[in-house]
C-alpha cells in the first residue's frame, strides 16, 4: 500500500472539511468508567461489564454506580454518578429503561462527555419505544454528549495504553489492527468469538444498537485517523444516511480498506431487519451499486468478512491479477486453478526462464508448469525453492501455496519455509492454504507474523486474493471530479413549476423532452399537431414513417390505452391514424383533455437502451443504465449508481452491463457510440443532482446509434423524492 | 425417505440388469490382506498401511511381504505373496513401480482376487507410465482380479465386522453411513481429516487414482447395495465414461443421495487435472446439466460436500419449500431470510393460531412473525416451545433454529431443547446454527444422533437445506422413458450415406431440411430454383416477402459470403436477387459448385430461439436450448441435457432459461406454443441418438409462434463424434 493516498491533498473533492473524529476520543480512550446499574450477581450485564473492564485491564479508575450497593466486584460503589470524586470520561448505562433518562441527567449534570446504553426498550420495540428514544436524544443533545446505543452491547479498545473492555461479551479478541463495528448486538458477540478463533486482531470493537446519535459515518471518520486501526469492517443491517456514507467512505476506503457485510438482503430479511431495528433497508441491488462506488468491500457472509479481515494482512497489495500457483498435490492444484479462474484471476503462464529453473530442482513427475504440483515428495524445502522461484518471475503478480499433509513432513515447516520466501520477496503478496484437520493451528501464527494470510479452504483464499486486487484497481483509480455542463436551469425550473402549480405528478411528453433537452441530452425531432393538416404536414416535414402519440395530462399509460400508433407511412396513413387516435382516447377517455398528438419519426434502427433514474426510500435518488427493449425486465441488465457520477462511473455502468458486447458490436455489426452514452448518463446525473423535484425519469428506449443517440420516449415524475432516511430511522 | 422407490420395480427403464457389485466386495470385505511392500520403517507407506490395519483392528489376519525383513511391525513377514500360508482376498502393493508387474502375477498364482496398487509412476506421468499401466491392466485382466489404483492411497470400511484401514492416511474416520470415493489421493486425506473434524460417519472410502479397472460407476453400484451406504460422496476430477455414469446414477440416486465434487471445472483447472490424471475434463456447464439430470447433487466446495453429507442425516426430507425461522436475536433471523430467498425457500407466514400460540407465549418485545425473534431473554425452553408451536404449523415445511449464547444460557441446553422438539414433530426436517466458537462441540453430538444437522454458519444450513428440497423433488418425479416418436429413419439413413459417400462434412441446407422433417421435426417451406425464373415462380407460390439462399456443397458460411439475400417484396426484386447472388458467388467463391439457390418465406415474426446438438470430447452428444438471435452469444440463455430426454425433461430445459418469461409472452403479448418446442427438443434427441454418424446440428432459428413453430435454418455436420472418454481415458 504504498501508493501515494490523493485524498490527502486539499484539493480532493471528497475530502470532509467538517469531520470531527475527536468527539469520540473520550468514548474509545476514557481515563474513567462509571457502571450506572453495575451489578452485585454473577450473570447480569451490570456485573459482566464491571468484570470485563477489571478482568481485561482497564487502564483508569472504574466506579460501579448502584444506590443499594456499598462495593461491587470488590471496588466501592457509588449512590449516584454525580457522586463519583474524580472526573468521568464515560458512563456505561445497564440501568432497566424506565430509568435511563434520570442517569442520562445524572451523567450532564457531572459534565460526562460520553454515555453508552445498554439498555434495550427503545425504538426497537415500536412507537413507545421510539418516542422514548426520542427524549433520549434530546437529553442527550441538551448535555452536549456523545451517544452509543440504546439497545447495544458496548464498545472496546485493545490499544494497552487503555485496554479498555466496556462490553457484556464474554470473549475478548486478540490486539490488532481491525476495528469493528456491529449494529447487531448478538452477531458483535458471535463475531468476536470468531475473531478469537480466527486469531484476527481487534483494535477497537463497538456495538452502536439504535445508533441515533454515534452512527457507522461517525465511526467510519473516527478510524480514518486512527494510527492503530488498518481495516475497518462493518456489520450493518440498515443504512441510515447513505449519501454521508458515500461522501465518508469514498475518502476512507482509499486509505484503509472499510468490508462490509450487509444483510437484510432479500424481502424476508428486510422484513426481520425492520422489526430488528426498526429502519427500512435498502434494496441490494442499490446497496451494492452504492458500495462498490465507493470501494467499499462486501462480504456476502460473516465468515467472508473474516477471510477478507485476514487477507489485508499481506504487506502489499497484489499488481496485478496473474496467480502462481504452488502445491504438493493434484487435487487442491486444480481446485484453486478453478476458484481463479472464477473469480477474475489469471493463472498465469511462467517465462521458460521459470520453467527451466523448476525443472532442475523438482523431479520428473512434477509439473512444472502452473499449477505447480511439487508430488507428495516435496518436503518444507521445496515450498521455499519453488516459491522463490516463481515470486521471481516477472509474471506473477501473487502466489498461493497450498499444502495438503503427506507422511512425514510437518505443516509448520512449511509454514516456516513460506515464511522465508516471502520474506525473500516483500513485494508480492502469498496466500497459504493449509488443508487438514491440524494445518491452521500449527502454522498460522507464524505465517500471519509474516504477512501471509492463512487459509484452510482454497476457496476462501482465492476470494479473499481477488478482492485484494479489487480493492488495488479501486485504489489507483485516478480521483475524478463529475463534470459541469453548461445547461438551461432556469428552462427546467420553469417546467417543474408550471406542472407543479398544474398539480400535475407527471411532466408531458413534449415537456420532458425540453427538460433532457435543456440538459443538453438529444430527445428525437418531434412535433405537436392539434389537427389532422397539422399532423400530415409535421410527419411531412419530419420525413419518412411516423408515430403518433396522444398528449394529455390525465393520460401516463398512452400504450395500454391506444394511445400511440406506430410506422404511419404517408401522409394518407397519418390522417388516418390522427382520426382513428382522437376517436380512440374519445372512446376509451372521454374525461381526458387532449392538448394534441405528438409526431416524430417511426425509427426500427439504433440499439435500445434504458436510462433512468428512480427514489430509493433509503438512498434517495438512483441512476440506472441497461439494455432496453423487452428483455429488460427478463435479464435485469441494468448497472445502478448514486448520483453524482464521474465520467468513470458512466463509463463503468456501460461496461458493467452483460449486453455490453451488443454495445460494442457483434457479427459484423458496427458498435454504438459508448461516448453519446456516457455523456447522457452524466448529463442525466446532473439534471437529477440540481432539480429535487424530479422524482424519477424514465428515458426507455433510450436509441444509441454508431454515431450519436438519442431518447425515443421520456417520462418525468414530479414531486418529492421518497426521503433518504424515512423520519425516526437511524444513521448508519 | 419414506416414498416408494420407483427404480426398484422391474419395468423400470433405467434398471441395469448386468449390475455386478459383489466383485467388489472382496476389496471391503476381505478376510485376510497381504501388504506387499510392506516396510519396517514407520513413515513409510509400506509401513503405514500395516500400521493402519493392525491400529484400527483389522477383523481378520495381516501378511505382511517383504522379502528382506522377517517381521514386520511385530508380525511375522513373507518373502512373497506366495509363501502366505492361507489364502489372501486383498493384496495392497506398495512397492516402487518397476516391481509393481511381477507382484501382480505373483497375486496371480496365489488367486488373489482383488489387489490396490498404492504405487505412483504410471499413466499421470506421462507416456512411458500409460504404457505400464496398460501392462498392469493386460495382467489384472488375465487373472481376472479386481484393481484399485494406481496411484492411489487405498481404501477403508469402517463395518465393525471388517474394520478395514488398507490405506495410509493419518485418521480413521468415525463409522457412519456415509461412502466417499476420492479420485484424488491428497483430497481423500484432506477429507478424511475434515470428516473427523465435522463428526461425518463414514462407511467406506475409496480412493481410486489412475482407475483403469475399478472406477466410480463400479462404486455407484456397489454401494447402491450395500445397506450401510445411507450418503454416497464422491470428488471427481475427470469422469471416463459418462453415459454410463448417467444410467447408473439415476437410478442410484432415486435410492440414495449422490453428492459429487466436480473439480477441474475452469480451463486452468482442467489443465491441471490433465496433467495431474492425464484425463480430459468436461464442460462444466455440460457437467453440471449431466449432474441435474442424473438427481446428483453437486457442491461447490469441500466444505459444502461436508455441509451436504450433514444434512442428510435428517429422519425426512422437507415436503415443501417453506421454511419456519426461530432464532434469539434479529442478527441471525435477518442473514437465515436472506439465505432462504437466495437458495429459493420460502419464509412462510405462520397462520393466525400460530401467531396466537406464540403470542401467548413470549413477551411483548419479542417478534412473532417469521422470523421468530425471541429476543435474548429466550432460553433453552424457549426453543423448544417455539419449535413445537411452529412445526404444528401446516405451512412449515422445515425449520431453521438458529441462536447466539447470550449470558446465562448454555448451548448444549440449547441443543437438548431442540431435540424435545424435534422427537415430537419427527416428520419435519430442523436444521440448527450454533453460532459463536463454542457452538458446534458441544451441541452438535446431541443433534446429530436425534438427526438435526447443525452447523456453524447460517448460510451453510440454508444451503443444505435448499439441495434436501431440491432432492426431494427430483427424487418425486415420476419415472418416465423418453417417448419413441414414428419417424422416417430410412430417409435419414439415405441423405447421409450420400453425404459420406461423396465425403461432404456437411448436409445442404434441404438435405438438413429433409432430416428434421423425417424426424417430425417442422421446418419452414422452401423450394430450389435453378434459374431466374424458377426463383420468381417459387416466390410466388410461397406468396409474401422471401429469402433467397445459396445452396453449395463447397459453401458452408453462405451469410459471410454474401449468399443469403433477404426481404425481397415482389418479382423484380426477387429476379435481381437471383442474379445478384449468382454474381457473388461467382465473384467471391469462383470455384464453388452452386447447386440452386433455396427460396424460402421471410419471416420478422415468431420467438427466436435456437435448438440444436454439440459432441463434447468427454460427454458425446449433448442436447443445447435456448434463446436464439444476437442474445445468445450475449446472455448464453441455454439449457444442456444428455440425449435421450423425456417429455418432463425436455419441458425442464424450457423452463430453464432465464428468458422463459419471453416464451410465455410479456407486455401482453401471446406466448409461444410450448407444446412445440418441447416435442421438438424430444424429437432431435431421438435423432441423435438414432444416427451416430450426425457429429452436429445447429437449428437457428428455430422460429417459435403461439401455434406451431419452424426451423428457419439448419446445419448439419456429418462424421464420427467425438469419442465418449477419448482414448486411453479411464473411467468414471
Amino acid at each position: 500500500m504504498s501508493m501515494p493516498s490523493p485524498s490527502d491533498s486539499p484539493t480532493d473533492p471528497n475530502r470532509c472539511p467538517t469531520s470531527m473524529p475527536s468527539s469520540l476520543t473520550p468514548l474509545f480512550q476514557p481515563a474513567s468508567v462509571a457502571v450506572i446499574g453495575a451489578g452485585r450477581s454473577p450473570g447480569t450485564v451490570g456485573w459482566q461489564v464491571v468484570d470485563n473492564l477489571i478482568r481485561h485491564g482497564f487502564q483508569g479508575a472504574v466506579y460501579p454506580v448502584n444506590p443499594e450497593a456499598r462495593f461491587v466486584h470488590s471496588i466501592p460503589a457509588w449512590r449516584s454518578v454525580r457522586e463519583v470524586p474524580g472526573d468521568v470520561d464515560l458512563a456505561v448505562i445497564t440501568l432497566p429503561k424506565e430509568l435511563v433518562l434520570d442517569a442520562v441527567d445524572d451523567c450532564g449534570s457531572k459534565g460526562v462527555p460520553g454515555v453508552v446504553v445498554i439498555s434495550a426498550g427503545f425504538r426497537e420495540t415500536g412507537e413507545e419505544g421510539a418516542r422514548l428514544e426520542k427524549l433520549l436524544m434530546e437529553r442527550i443533545r441538551r448535555h452536549g454528549m456523545r451517544l452509543v446505543g440504546p439497545n447495544c452491547m458496548g464498545l472496546l479498545n485493545t490499544d494497552p495504553a487503555h485496554s479498555l473492555n466496556a462490553t457484556f461479551a464474554p470473549t475478548m479478541p486478540p490486539p490488532g489492527g481491525v476495528s469493528f463495528l456491529s449494529q447487531s448486538g448478538a452477531m458483535g458477540v458471535t463475531i468476536l468469538d470468531y475473531a478469537a478463533e480466527y486469531g484476527i486482531g481487534i483494535r477497537n470493537f463497538i456495538s452502536v444498537g439504535n445508533k441515533p446519535d454515534v452512527s457507522g459515518n461517525d465511526l467510519l471518520e473516527h478510524w480514518e485517523t486512527d494510527p492503530g486501526t488498518r481495516v475497518i469492517l462493518m456489520y450493518l443491517e440498515t443504512f441510515g444516511n447513505p449519501r454521508h456514507f458515500t461522501r465518508i467512505a469514498r475518502r476512507v476506503a482509499r486509505k484503509k480498506p472499510i468490508i462490509v457485510v450487509k444483510s437484510g438482503r432479500s424481502v424476508a430479511g428486510a422484513r426481520a431487519a425492520s422489526s430488528h431495528t426498526g429502519a427500512l433497508s435498502g434494496k441490494d441491488s442499490t446497496v451494492d451499486a452504492l458500495l462498490a462506488q465507493c470501494g467499499v468491500l462486501r462480504a456476502d457472509t460473516v465468515e467472508e468478512l473474516f477471510d477478507l479481515a485476514m487477507a489485508f494482512n499481506t504487506p502489499t497489495l497484489p499488481k496485478g491479477n496473474r496467480v502462481a500457483i504452488i502445491t504438493n498435490a493434484g487435487g487442491p492444484g486444480i481446485i484453486v486453478a478453478d476458484a481463479c479462474e472464477a473469480e477474475g484471476l489469471v493463472v498465469t503462464d511462467f517465462t521458460p526462464e521459470t520453467l527451466t529453473r523448476l525443472k532442475e530442482v523438482f523431479p520428473e513427475e512434477a509439473s512444472v508448469r502452473n499449477p505447480v504440483d511439487m508430488i507428495a515428495s516435496a518436503n518444507a524445502e521445496s515450498y521455499r525453492v519453488a516459491l522463490e522461484i516463481v515470486l521471481a518471475d516477472p509474471g506473477v503478480d501473487a502466489a498461493i501455496a497450498a499444502f495438503v499433509p503427506p507422511l512425514g513432513v510437518r505443516q509448520s515447516d512449511v509454514a516456516q519455509a513460506i515464511v522465508e520466501a516471502v520474506r525473500a520477496h516483500p513485494q508480492t503478496p502469498v496466500m497459504a492454504v493449509l488443508m487438514g484437520r491440524d494445518g491452521l493451528p500449527e502454522g498460522r501464527a507464524e505465517l500471519k507474523g509474516a504477512g501471509v494470510p492463512a487459509y484452510i479452504f482454497p476457496e476462501s483464499a482465492v476470494r479473499a486474493l481477488a478482492t485484494l486486487y479489487r480493492y488495488r484497481v479501486w485504489k489507483e483509480r485516478p480521483v475524478q471530479a463529475p463534470r459541469r455542463f453548461p445547461v438551461d436551469d432556469a428552462a427546467v425550473k420553469e417546467i417543474l413549476d408550471k406542472a407543479e402549480a398544474e398539480g400535475r405528478s407527471h411532466l408531458l411528453e413534449p415537456e420532458a423532452y425540453a427538460v433532457l433537452e435543456s440538459y443538453g441530452i438529444p430527445v428525437t425531432p418531434h412535433q405537436m399537431a392539434t389537427s389532422e393538416d397539422e399532423a400530415a404536414e409535421a410527419a411531412a416535414a419530419l420525413g419518412g414513417p411516423v408515430v403518433l402519440k396522444v398528449v394529455s395530462p390525465q393520460i401516463l399509460h398512452k400504450t395500454e390505452l391506444g394511445g400511440v400508433i406506430l410506422d404511419l407511412r404517408d401522409e394518407a396513413a397519418v390522417r388516418a391514424g390522427y382520426r382513428e387516435l382522437r376517436e380512440r382516447i374519445d372512446a376509451r377517455e372521454p374525461e381526458a383533455k387532449v392538448l394534441g398528438v405528438l409526431v416524430a419519426p417511426f425509427r426500427r434502427d439504433g440499439r435500445e437502451m434504458i436510462l433512468g433514474m428512480s427514489s430509493d426510500p433509503t438512498f434517495g435518488p438512483v441512476l440506472v443504465f441497461g439494455l432496453g427493449g423487452i428483455y429488460v425486465e427478463t435479464f435485469r441488465d441494468v448497472a445502478f449508481r448514486v448520483p453524482p457520477v464521474t465520467l468513470q462511473e458512466a463509463q463503468e455502468m456501460i461496461r458493467e452491463i452483460r449486453s455490453f458486447p451488443l454495445l460494442e458490436g457483434v457479427r459484423g455489426e458496427e458498435g454504438v457510440c459508448l461516448d453519446t452514452v456516457a455523456e447522457a448518463i452524466q448529463r442525466l446525473a446532473q439534471l437529477v443532482v440540481d432539480h429535487d423535484r424530479i422524482a424519477s425519469i424514465d428515458v426507455n428506449p433510450f436509441l444509441a446509434f454508431p454515431r450519436g443517440g438519442m431518447a425515443l420516449d421520456a417520462r418525468v415524475e414530479v414531486g418529492r423524492r421518497a426521503p433518504s432516511g424515512r423520519p425516526g430511522s437511524v444513521r448508519a
